[in-house]
């Protein structure tokens, strides 16, 4: 009698933003005449840019003719897309990743839910708290993470460093030794940052004690401010402790296009174990490339037009950061992030609980956040409201939040 | 200090198609002059449908309309994908599969691949012999097969069950009880299949020794005979027993474009725990939905002048077939598949070894085909190839074989 991987069991409730939108439906089901205002789940709402829409034509055209079609991928990925990231994304900011270390894929959220997967199940995690869930689910759904705690909502075998305003949201090294780091940065959900010399004492850190940080920089786009690293690389050192996780989803709105990628240096060896080795096994094994439109489609994000158009993207959304950012303030809520990242991170007022806000918000405003607490322990009592929605609804939301 | 997945390393070599790629990369830099002929990889040569290219370019100028713009996709996949597979797929032949049974995703390796992850590490699999080496490779990496043998080329904790031209290249009813069975009919790499009433012996069988059945129909476009079963779900009790995994690549030509989806019926239950409800977790958690684009063109697939194009595409690779098959048989040659699939197996002439036949057809005749003992121990002395190429390469490729 087969039996079934009983760590998925202990998993609490389902995935957050599944609940999210369970309950939205739910409520929206009960309450058809309300109009709902979208501000939380991270995703984007502006078209994609005309650069893109110009190079996945012609990639379908392609795609139409014997000559130009294309099959399976290449186990990496295409080098055109390969070279333009190393280019555009390192090259440029003085880091040293090639082509051949870069592992094109369809998602950050793949990545960093696979990652864990080359690694042994002995492996004892740190990650922030908050963070984005799926660090802990899918180390949680391998076997992890020890047994999850309704009562303090945190898993035995995790070490959680909590991020909290005390320590302007930035995690200090833990006192017990970790195998594997989490780190993101410009972080979801709180959107804080830390400076490079921040970053580089986690590096020395990891280098020191034998760790792996996986490093997601998503939100990298999002960062206006000087000193804030772009990647990890540009630390010494990252090239023997890092690996980096990168998607295009909020950089050129591909939260439906699904791209991403993976850096792993060729120098990262656990004795003489190299995990761009072991990662590329596994590339090639369970995993057959993203489509060949869409890695057209990103190398479109790095010609000067596509660079252009999405500054202007970028520009558009942090516009509507600062709105919420400045308007929440006025209205007597304490707020940090949303300078160098799409997300702006609230304490609930008259200490709601962070369900007990969302609940509030969708009711009294009908506008959907997503509560702080679904992110981990120390959440409790924050909220998240992103920065993705058009401008229009932006400025209405914040109207209803101000009538509150 | 971090330890790796020790699983990792017990894999022999790389991934197949991997190794083939890299002996024929080295072969043409040795010898650019020659003409290299491939019928090795699986990859589909014809373009894709009009009707697919005009979802497609419709699908891409949604993307650029904020009205029409999508981001993230449902987790299971957009209904009218999941509406057209059920009608498309199984209401058309009796079979009793709802749409939210259906998981979509970038394919059925993948698929194949991930699917071992909502089961235990204690459970024993089943595999055919020779075999697609997704199943045995993913399941090793995670650590549920043994030790590997490099002289017998076996795993300890897998059962093989051969198929030989003795038994028609159907496998038998295993005398050891397996927890999962992996089965693929049409199948690769023998082109074999199996009748309705075969199959209907391994559902009962199932759901007698309580195992689970991972059923891979990536082939069932090239079913040309009448009682050759198109889904497992023809037979009666698979929806208690039985997963099907199924891929747009071969039916479409989708291997460059990336789509598949999986079936879970609701019935399908260990103990009270709902297979459906753990495939959604984990694809909930660990993945982010296939593009808009391309469940678009995957909608394409089932439009009326899509599945007229597409019949015209199955047979045109099924004229390739049957060339390849009456030629290698007046040429001498012992073969079979060929005729519910686009794949000929071959016995290697003068007890050639699979990898020595591989180099003689390289060096002598500049065609790639792929070593039967790269699928499996019972596949040494065999051969493969595919009847993917162009009719036009096909015919070349065979007048060089006939020459040897």
């Amino acid at each position: 009698m087969y039996k079934i991987n009983d760590n998925y069991l202990k998993l609490p409730g389902s995935y957050l933003f599944s609940t999210i939108g369970k309950k939205v439906a739910a409520y929206t089901a009960e309450h058809p005449e309300k109009s709902i205002i979208r501000l939380g789940i991270g995703d984007v709402t502006q078209p994609l840019a005309p650069a893109i829409l110009t190079a996945m034509h012609k990639a379908v055209d392609e795609m139409g003719c014997a000559e130009t079609f294309h099959g399976y991928a290449p186990d990496l990925g295409y080098e055109f897309l390969r070279n333009a990231i190393a280019e555009g994304d390192y090259r440029v900011r003085g880091t040293d990743i090639k082509a051949d270390e870069i592992f094109v894929s369809d998602g950050a959220k793949c990545d960093s839910g696979n990652i864990q997967e080359i690694f042994s199940l002995d492996n004892k995690i740190a990650v922030c708290d908050p963070v984005y869930p799926v660090y802990v689910d899918t180390n949680a759904m391998a076997g992890r993470t020890g047994i999850y705690d309704p009562k303090t909502e945190m898993w035995s075998n995790v070490i959680y460093m909590p991020c909290l305003a005390e320590n302007d949201f930035a995690p200090e090294l833990p006192k017990e030794e970790p195998d594997m780091i989490y780190l993101c940065f410009p972080n979801n959900p709180t959107g804080s940052t830390i400076t490079k010399e921040q970053l580089q004492t986690w590096v020395d850190y990891a280098n020191r004690v034998g760790a792996i940080i996986i490093y997601d920089a998503a939100y990298e786009a999002y960062i206006s401010e000087e000193n804030v690293p772009h990647t990890i690389y540009e630390c010494e050192g990252a090239r023997t402790c890092a690996i980096e996780l990168k998607s295009f989803s909020k950089n050129a709105g591909f939260t439906g296009v699904r791209l991403g990628y993976t850096v792993i240096p060729k120098e990262l060896k656990c004795g003489d174990v190299s995990l761009h080795a072991l990662w590329a096994r596994r590339h090639g094994t369970k995993y057959n490339g993203a489509p060949y439109i869409i890695q057209r489609a990103g190398e479109a994000v790095y010609s000067e037009e596509g660079k252009a158009q999405l500054r202007e993207q970028v520009a558009y959304y942090m516009n509507n950061a600062r709105t919420i950012r400045e308007s929440l303030k006025d209205a007597g809520y304490t707020v940090s992030g949303g300078v160098n990242a799409p997300y702006i991170w609230l304490k609930t007022p008259e200490n709601m609980t962070s369900w007990q806000f969302f609940d509030y918000l969708l009711e009294t405003a009908g506008v959907v956040g997503t509560p702080g607490s679904g992110f981990g322990p120390s959440g409790e009592g924050y909220f998240r409201l992103t920065a993705f929605g058009t401008h229009e609804n932006t400025l209405a939301a914040l109207e209803r939040i101000k009538k509150m």
